[in-house]
């Protein structure tokens, strides 16, 4: 008998890797695909990426690839994708300008993305009907689906917030969603990493009256920055600009690039005198300048950075200078580097608004515990899945939904692989595909696994010892005392005697073994170099035995 | 003409590693002593403690050390400093015995700390006359002192914050305070990492109705956590487990011993009937039980780690046991272990009250916005210099002194190492002596310094090659293809083939050279193996050629 799965390739756990399968018989639709990134103890990893294994093998099913909205989180991971299956892509009009840049750096040819309208489209992929609907969040033009299966209509609703008043004029399209839920909904798939969150999450409009307020005081020149995707934080801080009497520019490679494909698409609109370039801004007034930065997460070689680090080619800080960050220092790791250009800002004398202010100069673009309760009220569906979050945030998201009536074994907290299975009207665990973070570091994809990361880990911690040993094949003996070369254990310069002292003792310690040979010799050398060097400094290098036999 | 120095010879940047100087001709004295914890950057360095070379240098005019508190980064380093120096260390009672158990743990002998009495005492150390009172904070029995010198009062006031009802009963004492100050104050040294935080700190008092309302409604075992010096939670614990008719149990090291130096000493009060012990406890029901646990930032291998991982001894946790988080996940990296920790105990079906829930479990111990312009109102003080925190909060204290009616000149926002001189009533800055931060690894101290930490992150990064070059010294040429042996760089089971092909390039490469000694062999070994490995990986690992001649 046939049945609806659901497929947590990724994204439950790690609120990033955002990559969700409906499968009935021959027909499997990919909903997001994004890439995640690296843990703190992930050294040298770039990026890390879904496992698409499951999707190889099932590569003549695919149907088509839906993407929900602009972020990394939910299409950066399409580049990586599309080398192994082929399958239409299909988003609104912003986002598939996103998707097509992105396409532009890795290299990627002859795909288009196929451009829906929230507004009127359904999409038919075999057993499947989708209907798209907007949702607000932190970037515009960004979508829920309605997708009907032969067991139910299932909401899938990736990252939003019930935002009444966003920056674009088009909200949370509520009525159409009331009117597709008025039909029995099975399933809902969405968003819990607000569920740990009271109350409603603001409007974006808020945040335009504060930045107006500052500007409104700046003497000199302003910097705002926010992460380039946030199309609405850059018409706001357009609109503040001009009634300012302010002139704007971008800065940045990735605000310049998001911008102008924002700009022609209409999703950005401002008069073509409002901009100017960094060359005209030098003959305007300090006063009379508002640039739109990159940088807002610290990240060093940045625009910002260099600013801060007075390094930027043509853009110099000065006493005075306004800075605003408008976003939250949200990927890990990013608040040491935020921090770091909070500080050289203000030893620079400027007037830094940031996070630690309160001035509420962001907003977060995921719904909190209300907006989720009323998605339930309006959907009323069966089975509850929710995705984008962590551990923790299903379990509040799962006490959300008991409270509003469902039992605990109506809500699904997936770990990634796992498998929903819906039959005849009610929904099982069924199994778990295997699967495991793929890790891309520089040119590689996958090839930097458990092996290589916990060998960095220990390079990290203590550094490495390599010991050459010259080995007389014929006597089973040292031909001169080994020597130890280290690098990151000690620092050598003063510590050089620890070295050699360590080669004479091994040396001895290995002259008492009957006959040696290369295995018994680099055995020996692990064995006494490990104590030896805990002992004598507290510390525990690889030590890296490599044997020359003459 | 003599003039009392202040020296910040660390603390005023990084928030922790607190170590102030007061100098006067002949005589100096140190308040505080604190260790600091690696940035993420510093692979493998366990503590990071101040340099002590100006101290080595004046080793004969130390009086006193002075230590304010009880936390770890304001005593630390003492056993570290008194490996170089001698010196009269003077605090409150429960201070000296949390500095006693530190000295047990380093093996430093023959040091007793001598004890005041914040009530009554006065201390005469040369030119320097030192009044202690009592502050709150988030330890008991810390104080501040007011310092009077041959130039005037001058106050240092560490970590504090104004709490009127605090568990220990016994308040800033405002009305010393007041008296001191009724004297013209010359300037103040004070905590200012709360300046960036708006109105007042609340009182630790309120939390434990917070707790109390949770046991309430637990129906099964109740483990707490809290930092270990946090005596006052404790405290409230054991407070809110007699009324709740529960035993309660201490469980891990730092608890266990903090706890009983609290209680010997008379600063954590209960029935000896209200304790029990983990084997006692097995017999009792589970609704009996409260744990006070320690590993409050997640800690791998503390016991509350080792119980969510279903790893401890002999505590196990069951479906609807309550686990509360009475701390902020505050050193850096914390955040992290403290969401795996939640999320395993989360897996386990526990109830877990931790800091995402915002139920008000943990309050913060440093005086907020408010508290700081009460303490300015209080000594209205000639000059000002912001201490504990870092650049954005030492301009942010600057703002409320200025606001208060301070000049911008008058507030001191020092570098590590910078000197004020205070004479005939006025006072500037007046050089800076040359610090560095001592890193602490394993049983090195000092010794792991720019290169090696280098090398560390490099090694992190992309791993290491190491190359093993056998040269005939006589003909110049190599004897036979370099073998490329590697370490988290790539995986060696897959990439064998990578290694094997740059060593027959690199041969080639070696070949072309007329002659090969030693040095030209290793330097073209790394020019072109640097090359090759990335562009063919993208990645950078070292270079390490090891040559061997024959």
């Amino acid at each position: 008998m046939s049945a609806l799965k659901f497929i947590a390739l990724s994204g439950t756990t790690g609120v990033t890797q955002n990559l969700y399968l409906y499968e009935y018989e021959n027909d499997l639709i990919i909903v997001d695909c994004g890439v995640g990134f690296p843990e703190s103890d992930m050294y040298g990893v770039d990026l890390v990426i879904p496992d698409f294994t499951y999707l190889r093998e099932n590569a003549g099913k695919i149907k088509a690839i839906l993407i929900s909205h602009g972020h990394e989180d939910h299409l950066g991971a399409l580049p990586f994708l599309l080398k192994e299956i082929k399958a239409p892509i299909y988003s609104t009009r912003l986002v598939a300008g996103f998707i097509e840049e992105k396409f532009l750096d890795y290299g990627v040819r002859n795909m288009k993305v196929n451009v829906f309208d929230p507004e009127r489209d359904v999409l038919t992929f075999g057993s499947f009907r989708v209907t798209p609907f907007r949702v607000s969040h932190s970037v515009p033009d960004g979508v829920g689906f309605a997708i009907d299966t032969p067991e139910g209509r299932v909401f899938h609703i990736a990252d939003y917030k019930f935002d009444w008043t966003p920056v674009d004029g088009r909200p949370f399209d509520v009525g159409k969603v009331s009117a597709l839920a008025s039909e029995e909904v099975l399933a809902v798939a969405s968003d819990c990493i607000g569920a740990t969150t009271p109350g409603y999450t603001e409007s974006e409009r808020e945040i335009e009256g504060k930045i107006e307020e500052i500007a409104a005081h700046a003497k000199r020149q302003i910097f705002l920055t926010t992460i380039s995707s946030n199309i609405s934080r850059m018409q706001q801080a357009l609109n503040v600009a001009g009634r300012a009497g302010r002139k704007a520019v971008f800065i940045g490679r990735s605000i310049e690039r998001k911008a102008e494909i924002a700009r022609t698409l209409g999703y950005l609109h401002y008069p073509r005198e409002l901009m100017t370039n960094p060359k005209q801004a030098r003959k305007l007034p300090v006063d009379g300048l508002m640039y739109i930065i990159s940088g807002s997460y610290g990240q060093p070689g940045s625009a910002l950075y260099r600013l801060a680090l007075k390094e930027h080619d043509f853009l110099s800080l000065q006493e005075g200078d306004v800075v605003i960050f408008s976003s939250d220092p949200a990927p890990p790791g990013s608040k040491a580097n935020v921090d770091f250009v909070v500080d050289k800002l203000i030893e620079a004398n400027a007037d830094v608004h940031y996070y630690d202010m309160q001035e509420d100069l962001h907003v977060s673009g995921h719904g909190s515990q209300k907006d989720i309760e009323m998605l339930f009220a309006l959907l009323k569906p069966k089975y509850f899945i929710p995705i984008g979050g962590t551990i923790r945030h299903m379990r509040a998201y799962s006490l959300i939904a008991q409270k509003m009536g469902a039992k605990a074994g109506d809500v699904f907290e997936l770990t990634p692989g796992q498998v929903v299975e819906f039959r005849g009207k009610s929904a099982k665990i069924a199994g778990k595909i295997p699967v495991k973070d793929v890790l891309v570091d520089g040119l590689g994809i996958g090839d930097v696994g458990n092996v290589v990361l916990r060998d960095r880990q220990t390079l990290a911690k203590d550094g490495i010892a390599i010991v050459l040993l010259t080995l007389d094949r014929i006597q089973g003996k040292l031909t001169s005392d080994p020597e130890v070369i280290s690098r990151g254990f000690v620092y050598e310069g003063k510590n050089k005697r620890l070295l050699t002292v360590s080669g004479s003792l091994l040396s001895k310690e290995l002259a008492r073994k009957p006959k040696l040979d290369a295995k018994i010799a680099r055995d020996a050398t692990i064995e006494f170099l490990e104590r030896y060097f805990f002992e004598s400094t507290g510390r525990r290098p690889m030590i890296l035995p490599v044997v020359v036999e003459v």
